[in-house]
C-alpha cells in the first residue's frame, strides 16, 4: 500500500505485527475474558437530561434473588465525588492566551443533580448480568426536571439557566489572541469568505467497549484493577484522589484493549467506582460496558461551531483567519484544556499565515461528556480553514490545489515559528519537512484529472476531487517512562507508560528495544502497562507513544547496556569501561564474552552473582516540547444524485511523519484514521433532543462505516527525521484530521454545493443536487 | 513465659507479632479467602489402597449440571507424570554413609496403577463445590485390586509383592555407616540394653488444610497460582517440570498461611493439577482441601520401627550405639533422603558417643505419602536414643538425670566433631553451647522433686517425672534469598524466599531489617513471596528461616545503604564513599541530609533520577553448613490409674537456640512444638487397616490435644551466639523433638511402665497398670 523501500534493520522493518496472531484467533486477553467469577455491575443512569434528583428507591432492587447490593453515593464514602482535569495548561501558554477554565464539577456517581442522560445514578452488583439488568430496571429515581440546555449558543445566551451551581455561567473555558494586525489586513484583502462552520458531534465507538474490572485478591487491602484504557497511570491517580487510598494500595493494570482513539484516554466514574464498591464489599467486581451504554455514556468528540472570516489577496496568498468557536462539551471534559487549545492552535493551519485573531470558548450543555477523540480538535480546525480556503479559490477562480500551493510551507522555510507559544509554553516552531511537496505527492497519486477515469467506471454518479490539508502537533510531554528487564532466559522484557490500545505497541516498541540493542526482536518482549511494575507514566494518547514511549526505550535501552557491562565486569572482575557491546554480546578486553541470557544466568543460584536483582533500568524520555506532522488528503468521491449518498472511491495520504519504526503499522494507523475520517465526514452523528435525549444510542441510528465505505488508501510517507533520538513524529491521527474537509471538497466539486457541516447527510447532498437553498 | 532481658534494638525486642491483628480478626487472607469466583475442583480420589485402575468411566459426572469438565490422566498432557524428590544427598555424605536413593514415582495423577488410598484418580470441574462432589460420586472407577502391603518388615519380606513396577523390591533408601569399633566396646559394655521402638505415624494437621487457586488472568498464556505452601520455588519447578512451561510462564504466589510443619513443604499433585486444568481449560480453578482429604491424602509423617542397643559402661558412660531401622515412607516421600539421613544422623544425640553402627532404610509400603513433618526424624531419633539411656540408667541404678549428666556435652567440648559428614557433605561439628547446662537449666525449672508438691495438688493421679534431650542441625543452606526495595513513600519492603506459614516472618524479618538498617520496624513492610518479584529461593522448613532469610536480609540491608550511597551520590553530584548513613538518614559531607523517602522521590516526574528503577538490593546468604540447636525437656505427668488417660500438668524447655530475633516468637515456636510433640506422644495416630484402608479420617478418630491438653510451658533461653551474622540458630522443631521420650519416661516413672512405642494410648497405659504382660 505504501512506497518505500526497508532499511534491513528492525526500525524502519515492515514486519507484521506480532499480536495479531493472538488478536485475530480469539486468544486475544480482554477485559471481559478475564472477569470469570467476578461479580457484575450494573449502572443505573440518569434518564433526564437536566433535573434535580429527588429519591432513590431501591428496595425492591435489593430483594431480588442474586442481587449482592445495590449501592447510591450516599454508600460510597468517597474522598472525592468527583473527577479532576487531566491536564491544566502551561502557565506562559495560559497567559499569552488568556485561557480561562472552570472548575469541573464531573460527578462519580450523581447525588443531587443528573447532568446528562446515562449519568450514574446508583450501582447493582448482583451474580450475573442478567440479574443485575432486571434489578436495575427496579430501582425507581425521582427527578425534579430542568429545562435542558443542549446548544451551546443557547447556553451562553443571556439569561440561560446555568446547569452547575458553582459557577456562575455555563462556560467551560476560554481562549483568546492574536498576532499580525488581522483586521488591517482584512480591510486590504482582495477577498473575505466569512462562513459558519459546524463539526458534528461523534466519536471513537472502538470495537471493544469500556470495562473495568477491580480484585481484591491481593494482601493488605490493596487492589487489583484491569480496565480498559489508555492511561494506567491517570485512572490510577483518578481512583487515589477520589478515595484518599495511597497510590501502592492500587495497582492498575492494561490488559488487551480493542480500540480507545481517545475515548479511553479518559478517567471514568466507572473506573473509580468499580474499585471502590470492590473495596467496600470485598468481592471482585466487573463492569462491561454494553453498547447501548458506550453510545449513551461514554465520552464523545468533535460537536464545535466556527464563525470563520479568511482574508486573502488577490494572489491567493493568505493575509488573515479570524476565527472565533464554541466547543459543546455537554456536562464537561476532563481535556477541556487541551481540546479548545488544540483547536485554537490547529486552525493556524501549515500555512504562511501573518495574522490572525482566534477566539474559543468551550460551553457545558446537557449532553454527555467529551473527550479527546483522534484529533482532538485538530480536525475541526483543518475542516474550518481548508473549507475557508476552498471558499477563497472559489471566489478568486483558482483551484483548491493552486491557492494551496501559493500558501504552504516548503522545506526552506523551515523551521517555522509562530508568534504565540504551544500549549506546553514554548514557542511554535514547525521543525522540518516540505509541505508544498506533500501535497505535490498527493496530487502525483491522485490527480485532479483522475476524476475522468472516475467518471468512466460510474457513470451513474457525480464525480469530484478534493483536497485537504493539516498540520499536528504530536508527542505531546511531558515526559514518558520505560523499563527493560532481562529475564531469567536473556529475553528483554519491555514496559512503557504508553499502554496499547491496539496499535501495534507489542512489535513497533521490539523493534526500538532490539534496534538499540542490536539484537533479534523475538529476544525482546513487551509487556502490558501495570503502574506497579512501572510507578510513574503518562499515558497513549497525542500521537505520543512512537515519540515519547519509543524514545524513551531508546534512552533506557542505553542505560541496560551500560548495566550489563557493570554486572559482567562485577562479575568477572575486570574493569567495565573496557567491556565491547555489540550485538547483543559483552565482550572483555581478554575476549572473554557473555550474552544478555548469559548475564541473567549470573543471578542464579551458585552463580556468581546469586541473587542479584534482575539486570534492569529504567527511565524517562522527556522533550521540550512537540514534533510537528504534517500531511494531505487527497480524495474522489462518487455523488448519487438520486439517493444523495456520497462514496469514496479513491483516497490518497501523503504525509510527513518523519521516521517510520514499521511502515506496515504507520500504514495501518493512516488508513484507520482515514477510515474514522469518513465515517464523521459522512455517516457518524450522536444526535439529541431538544430535551437532550440521545437518540443514536443503537447502531442503527448512528451510522459506522464499513469495509465497503472506506476505498483502498495510498499513502506515500516523507520521512524527514525530527530532533529526537529515534527521528519519529507522530501518526496516529494523521488519517482523520484532513478527512472531513477533503471530502466536502470533492462533495462540493461533484454536485457545486458549498458544504459547511458534516456529518454530510444525504438529505444534505439531496437538497443541493435539488438547488434548495439553505440546504449546506 | 521465658527468662529474659531486652536489648532495646529491634533484634532481641520481644514485640508483639504485627499479623496478628490481622489473622486474629478474620481479615487473614488465605487461600480460600481469595478464591471468589473460581470453578471448584474436586477430585476422585482411590478408595483402594493398591489395585490397577482399568476403567474410569465419567460420563455420568459430565451429564451434572454445573459440571464444566471432567478430566483423568489421558486429558493432561504431562511433559512428565511423576513429581521428582526434592532433594538428594551430598555426594560425599552418600559415599561416608553409603546412601542409595530408588527412583521415586509419585505420580501426579494414577494411571495405570494406584498405591495409596486417597491417590487422585480423575478431577471434576464444577460451578462450586457441591456441585462437584455428587459428580464425584458418580465417577466409576473399576479396579482390579492387589494385596495391600502395609508394614515395613512385611514389605521388606522375601517375596513380598514389589509396588513399583518399576522398582525390583520396595526399599526406597537405604544408609550405613559405623565408626568406633561398637561391637567391640559392646563386648566390654557394663550394660547393653536392646529393645525395639516403634513411632506411630502421625502428622502435621495444621489449623488451615491446603489449597491451591490458578488464575488464567496474566497474559500471554502465563498462570498466577497462589498456594498454601511453604515452598513456592519448589513448587513452581515441579509444575514446571510436569508441564514443560518454562518458569517465567508461573508466577507462585503464597497466600497468609495457617500452618505448615512440614506437611506444606511438599510438592503435590493438586499444586501442579490445578494450574495445569486451569491452563487446559482457560479457567480460573480452585481446590481447597477438606478435613477428610487432609486426613487421608496430605503428606504424613513418623512412622519408624527401631532396633537399637545402648552400651554403657558402669559409669553410665557410653560405649557404642548399633540401630537398625525402618521408615515407612508409604507410596513415597520427596523428602525420603532427609528424613532417613536425619534419623540416622540425630541418633548421635548431644552426648559424646565413641561409637555407632547406625543402618537405616525407607520402605515403600500402601499407605500415604511422607513429607517432613516438625522434626523430620529427629523426633523419632531422640525418641529411641533417650529410651535407651533411660533403660540403661534403671539397668545401672542411676537417675534419668543423672546418665546424661555424666554424657553430655559441656562448653569445654565445643566444638564437637562427629568422625562423619553432615547431610551436606561438611563434617559434622556442634558449633557451641553447653549441654549439660540446659539439663541443669530444665531440671531447675522442673526438678524430680516437684513430683511431691505435683502428688499433693493431684491426689487422684499417679505422678512421674521424666526428661529428654535433643540434638538439631538447624539451618540448612545451600541458601536463602532476600529482596528490598524502598518503596514510594520510603517504607521498605523486603520479600524473602522462605514463605511464612504463620511463624510470625512478617515480625521478625521486620525487625532484622529495621535492626541492620537503624530504623523503626514501622517503616519495614514483610511482602508475602512470589516467585516473580524473587525469582529463586528455597524456603520455610528445616529451622532455616531466621539462619538463612534472617541473615539474607543482613546481607541484602547492607547492599541496600551502599545502593542508597550510591544513589545520593547520583542525584546530588558527590561521592558516594564520603556520605554517612545513621538510623536512616544519609548525610553528605557538606551536611546534605536525605531520608529513604528523599531517595524514593528522586524518581518521581520533574526529580533529578526522574524514571529511575525503585532503589533495590537483592542478594542470597549461603552457608557452609548448619548450626546446631540442642535443648532439654522436663516433664511431670499424671496417669489416672483407671482410666489409663496421661495428663501433661508440668513441662519446662531448656533451649540452646543462640541468639533470639523476637524472644515471643521464639516463645511461641517452643510451646507449639511441645503442643504437637505432646499430640504424638499421646493422642495422635493415623491408623490403617490390614487392607492399608486407613481408619483416622476424621478428627474422632484422629486425636488432636486442645488448650486443656497443653500445660503452662517454662521456658529458659541460654543463647549462646554462633558464627552467623545474627548469631541465630533454628527453633522451629525445638518444641517437638524431645516430647515423646520426656513424656514417655515420666509415664514410666509414673506407673512403672516401659514405653517403647508411641503415641502411649490409654489402653496400653491401662494394660501396664494392670500388670499384663507385653502390654508396652
Amino acid at each position: 500500500m505504501a512506497e518505500r523501500s526497508g532499511s534491513g534493520r528492525p526500525v524502519g522493518s515492515p514486519v507484521l505485527r506480532r499480536e495479531d496472531d493472538r488478536l485475530l484467533d480469539g486468544r486475544g486477553a480482554f477485559l471481559a475474558d478475564r472477569a470469570h467469577g467476578a461479580l457484575h455491575v450494573v449502572f443505573v443512569r440518569s434518564e433526564v437530561a437536566h433535573g434535580d434528583v429527588l429519591t432513590v428507591e431501591t428496595e425492591a432492587a435489593q430483594r431480588v434473588p442474586g442481587v449482592v447490593a445495590v449501592l447510591t453515593a450516599s454508600d460510597l464514602a468517597l474522598a472525592a465525588g468527583h473527577i479532576a482535569p487531566l491536564h491544566s495548561p502551561d502557565p506562559v501558554f495560559s497567559a499569552a492566551t488568556a485561557f480561562t477554565m472552570a472548575d469541573q464539577f464531573l460527578d462519580v456517581m450523581a447525588r443531587e443533580r443528573v447532568h446528562y442522560v446515562g449519568q450514574i445514578v446508583a450501582a447493582i452488583v448482583a451474580v450475573d448480568r442478567y440479574v443485575g439488568e432486571d434489578a436495575a430496571e427496579l430501582v425507581e429515581v425521582g427527578y425534579e426536571r430542568r429545562p435542558a440546555v443542549v446548544e451551546p449558543e443557547a447556553a451562553l445566551a443571556p439569561g440561560a439557566a446555568v446547569l452547575h451551581p458553582h459557577l456562575d455561567g455555563n462556560e467551560a473555558a476560554s481562549i483568546e489572541f492574536s498576532f499580525g494586525e488581522p483586521e488591517k489586513l482584512r480591510a486590504g484583502a482582495a477577498v473575505t469568505v466569512t462562513d459558519t462552520y459546524r463539526i458534528g458531534r461523534h466519536g471513537a465507538v472502538p470495537l471493544e467497549c469500556r470495562g473495568v474490572l477491580a480484585r481484591v485478591d491481593a494482601l493488605g487491602g490493596s487492589l487489583d484493577v484491569w480496565t480498559s484504557t489508555q492511561i494506567p497511570h491517570m485512572v490510577r491517580r483518578g481512583i487515589c484522589e477520589a478515595t484518599g487510598w495511597p497510590a501502592g494500595d492500587v495497582r492498575v493494570h492494561v490488559p488487551d484493549v480493542g480500540g480507545g482513539f481517545g475515548t479511553k484516554a479518559n478517567v471514568y466514574p466507572e473506573e473509580i467506582l468499580i474499585p471502590a464498591m470492590a473495596k467496600l464489599l470485598g468481592r471482585d467486581l466487573v463492569w462491561i460496558e454494553d453498547r447501548q451504554e458506550h453510545l449513551t455514556a461514554a465520552a464523545q468528540g468533535r460537536d464545535q461551531v466556527h464563525r470563520c472570516s479568511l482574508s486573502v489577496d488577490a494572489e491567493g496568498r493568505i493575509l488573515a483567519l479570524e476565527d472565533d468557536f464554541l466547543v459543546n462539551t455537554g456536562a464537561g471534559s476532563l481535556w477541556v484544556a487541551g481540546i479548545v487549545a488544540n483547536t485554537a492552535i490547529h486552525l493556524l493551519g501549515p500555512y504562511r499565515l501573518p495574522a490572525a485573531h482566534i477566539h474559543g470558548r468551550a460551553v457545558f450543555t446537557n449532553k454527555s461528556t467529551v473527550a479527546q477523540y483522534r484529533g482532538a480538535g485538530r480536525p475541526e480546525a483543518s475542516f474550518v480553514l481548508e473549507r475557508s480556503l476552498d471558499a477563497a479559490a472559489r471566489e478568486l477562480g483558482f483551484t483548491p490545489v493552486e491557492i494551496r500551493r501559493r500558501n504552504l510551507l516548503t522545506a526552506e522555510d523551515m523551521p517555522y515559528g509562530r508568534p504565540i507559544p504551544y500549549r506546553d509554553g514554548v514557542p511554535i516552531r514547525y521543525d522540518g519537512g516540505d509541505y508544498r511537496r506533500c501535497l505535490d505527492e498527493a496530487v502525483d497519486m491522485l490527480p485532479e484529472s483522475a476524476v475522468d477515469e472516475v467518471r468512466r467506471e460510474h457513470p451513474e454518479l457525480l464525480i469530484g476531487h478534493g483536497v485537504g490539508c493539516y498540520i499536528e502537533a504530536t508527542g505531546r510531554g511531558p515526559y514518558e517512562a520505560a523499563r527493560l528487564e532481562v529475564a531469567q532466559d536473556g529475553r528483554i522484557e519491555v514496559m512503557t507508560g504508553a499502554a496499547s490500545a491496539g496499535q501495534g505497541h507489542e512489535t513497533a516498541f521490539a523493534q526500538v528495544a532490539a534496534d538499540r540493542l542490536d539484537i533479534e526482536m523475538d529476544a525482546v518482549s513487551v509487556l502490558r502497562t501495570d503502574t506497579a511494575t512501572l510507578p510513574h507514566g503518562v499515558g497513549s494518547f497525542a500521537s505520543r507513544s512512537a515519540v515519547l514511549a519509543g524514545n524513551a526505550i531508546v534512552t533506557v535501552a542505553d542505560e541496560l547496556v551500560e548495566a550489563g557491562r557493570r554486572r559482567f565486569a562485577d562479575a568477572y572482575g575486570c574493569d567495565a569501561a573496557g567491556i565491547f557491546y555489540c550485538a547483543g554480546v559483552f565482550t572483555a578486553p581478554d575476549g572473554r564474552t557473555a550474552t544478555w541470557a548469559d548475564l541473567a544466568k549470573l543471578t542464579a543460584p551458585g552463580q556468581p552473582l546469586e541473587g542479584s536483582p534482575a539486570l534492569q533500568a529504567a527511565g524517562t524520555y522527556r522533550c521540550e516540547t512537540v514534533t510537528w506532522t504534517m500531511g494531505v488528503h487527497a480524495v474522489i468521491v462518487g455523488v448519487h444524485p438520486g439517493s444523495g449518498v456520497v462514496r469514496v472511491l479513491r483516497y490518497a495520504v501523503a504525509h510527513e511523519g518523519g521516521v517510520e519504526i514499521n511502515p506496515l503499522i504507520v500504514d495501518g494507523q493512516v488508513l484507520g484514521g482515514v477510515a474514522q475520517g469518513i465515517g464523521g465526514a459522512l455517516y457518524e452523528e450522536f444526535c439529541y433532543s431538544d430535551e437532550g435525549e440521545p437518540t443514536s444510542t443503537t447502531f442503527a441510528a448512528y451510522g459506522l462505516p464499513g469495509t465497503c465505505e472506506v476505498p483502498e488508501v495510498r499513502v506515500r510517507h516523507l520521512g524527514v527525521a525530527t530532533a529526537n533520538p529515534l527521528g519519529v513524529r507522530g501518526a496516529g491521527e494523521s488519517g482523520t484530521i484532513a478527512a472531513g474537509p477533503a471530502i466536502a471538497a470533492a462533495v462540493d466539486d461533484a454536485v457545486g454545493t458549498r458544504i459547511v457541516a458534516t456529518p454530510i447527510a444525504p438529505r444534505v447532498v439531496r437538497a443541493a443536487v435539488a438547488g434548495e437553498e439553505g440546504a449546506a
